[in-house]
């Protein structure tokens, strides 16, 4: 497996739009992206499980029971969320890329991120979808699309093989505010030119975001527009995967390195973000309880906070763990704190270490810092991915909607 | 029942005092402060729920085993927890002050509040704990001196009638940052000169929380240190009280006046808060639900920001509840932000109204706003208490250790 350029335009056969018709206020920001195969897809997707469900996510599950699908229409600017005309709008944003696309509507796949509760600018799209230029190599443009406080690009490919082809597999997303996924995630579009059945892709994507997606936390924000959609159109030429085996573990640890990747990315420019905190838990009694455990300290405020000072606090980490509602033996911690700058062990049984204050303020100002802990409990290991708390997330959140 | 002046030396029989014992590196704030009553006490007392527990805690659970005690020592700037030798200095502390004051250790509630991790200096302690200078009108120096980041005193007291007799009541507390109590809380001390027993005083301290202490966050954070502590001497001269009456009403009357007043002081002045945010959730199907959605939307991080920028964003409110894990009808939520400004309703059957954006933004420009959402699902009704996230939120926890 190699990684590769390209996003959702690396899978042959898929062609990708983008253009700014009109629902964002910027007169510059693009707010409207389109991605088509050349050919019926077989299609996975999680949603989010906040019981508040944007229009978009009712349609598309509509949509998907079938399993199958040929486009993605995705605006940013409006979540179609608990709006006027919510449903009736998302209906009409289908069918405005159906025509656009000459696909079925059935076959298109809806998703809408930004401002919640206002009503979609559906003529905007109706008026310009059909000026969009589709094209193979255009995967950047989609991207740049979907952000909403996005800073960076999110974008990720790669080449693997299945039953002796040469398959790809791409993808791009937004995160940033609202972010922290439950069994579905923020917007994230995923295409592959493998043959591989609805049904495996299905239990594939749902077994992989437990460990990728479903680890990452910005503001403990749960959002009602979490999508994460994977369409696989086969023009690889493999034969279909149908059934577990070499081929099947091959297509999920090429999905894992490009959900994984977008993760990361996602947590790394949350909103206001200055650096990315990957928090690992080992030697819990379980996974469960390692996870319960990472989740609780990424999700802390003081931690978030304590980051973005670069102050070794590691009182906040335990803290958190202690209310994540994880049994451990709080005798039994050691927290250390790691960046390419090195790493320094600031508490070992649960108790606090003398400890160089200069070597950990160095090693907590890079962009990419570890909080490393250790239990001595059993075999439960799981890292997860959070950021700082910063002046910018309070400024960029303060007045979110002018 | 009035409300009156005096804090914990409202009660008769309660004297206080406070100083600067070298705690702290600060050469000005106060950092230790005792409570004394001048006959043995029937106590109750609630705890933090955090598996990680300082060790003033657990002392003070030892103590208490029998339900009674006669004075408090309280030290700021140092949490005790996780630090080495922690059991070891707590007994110290507790024994610095029964020394002071001449009473039994057993009698001594001990409790620190400050940074984690750290050894406490109890020798200053020892060394200056003789020297204090306790006082039947001393109550505020006490409250200050157990303020951390907190900006403003908290103190409340109140008269009422028990047994024909008049009865006093009164607390301080200390809140701020690390504030989601879950059945303790912060360090709140609360004095009165009833005469009642342990076992119903312990009860009525139980029920009471729930809906005061229990329904305060400022930043999901649950600390290692909180404790809630009540002393009763019976100097009123009324007959205890023993059993479930009219006596028994008063009494809860005026402990829930004093919890929820000191209550709702911590959430108005959260860390870096510029403005008290109560939200009330009323007609959901029961109290518990009403609570988890209340305290899901008081712990928004999106929701405070928006706050902080007097931005009616109420589709954050909406979010909140919907990944609460509570039930509700979607399709049936209303929401209004009000304050002394007046009140506006931004949000009916679950869909955004048109409405006065200057209005609105008017309304959430005060020190205190409210967050009011109704469902048509019953009778389920809870207020909660919380604050805006601000850039000094930021600025006080990136680097709290310095």
């Amino acid at each position: 497996m190699k990684i590769i350029e390209g996003g959702v335009c690396a899978a042959k056969g898929f062609k990708a739009g983008a253009m700014r018709c009109g629902i964002r206020k910027s007169q510059t920001k693009k707010d409207l992206a389109m991605i088509l195969s050349d050919c019926e897809c077989h299609a996975a997707a999680v949603y989010t499980t906040n019981r508040v469900k944007a229009a978009p996510i009712l349609l598309t599950k509509e949509h998907l029971k079938n399993g199958k699908a040929r486009a993605v229409i995705v605006n940013s600017g409006n979540a179609n969320a608990c709006a006027p005309f919510g449903i009736e709008n998302a209906r009409r944003e289908a069918a405005a890329a159906a025509r656009a696309l000459d696909v079925e509507i059935e076959d298109v796949i809806v998703a809408s991120t930004g401002v919640i509760g206002q009503t979609l600018n559906v003529e905007a799209i109706e008026e310009h979808a059909g000026d969009m230029e589709m094209k193979y190599d255009n995967s950047l443009a989609a991207a740049e699309a979907i952000m909403t406080t996005d800073t960076k690009v999110k974008t990720i490919a790669a080449e693997f093989e299945a039953g002796g082809k040469i398959c790809h597999i791409g993808g791009i997303c937004k995160g940033s505010g609202m972010i922290h996924p439950n069994m579905g995630t923020m917007l994230a579009f995923i295409t592959t030119d493998c043959a591989i059945s609805s049904e495996l892709m299905q239990k594939a994507l749902l077994a992989d975001i437990k460990t990728t997606f479903n680890r990452v936390t910005v503001d403990g924000d749960t959002s009602t527009n979490d999508m994460c959609v994977v369409l696989a159109n086969g023009m690889a030429g493999n034969a279909e995967i149908t059934e577990e085996g070499a081929d099947l573990t091959a297509f999920c640890e090429a999905l894992h390195v490009i959900t994984e990747d977008l993760a990361r990315k996602i947590a790394g420019d949350g909103e206001g973000a200055s650096r990315l905190m990957t928090c690992t838990v080992a030697g819990a009694a379980d996974e469960e309880t390692a996870e319960m455990l990472a989740k609780s300290i990424c999700s802390s405020s003081l931690v978030k906070a304590a980051m973005f000072g670069s102050d070794a606090n590691w009182g906040r980490v335990v803290c958190a763990m202690g209310y994540s509602g994880a049994p451990f033996n709080t005798e039994e911690v050691t927290v250390e704190f790691a960046s390419k700058e090195g790493s320094i062990t600031v508490c070992e049984a649960g108790r606090g270490l003398d400890f160089d204050e200069d070597l950990a303020k160095k090693i907590l100002s890079q962009d990419e810092v570890e909080i490393n802990v250790t239990l001595k409990e059993g075999d439960g290991k799981v890292t997860c991915w959070g950021c700082d708390l910063t002046y910018d997330y309070v400024k960029i959140n303060g007045d979110y909607r002018s």
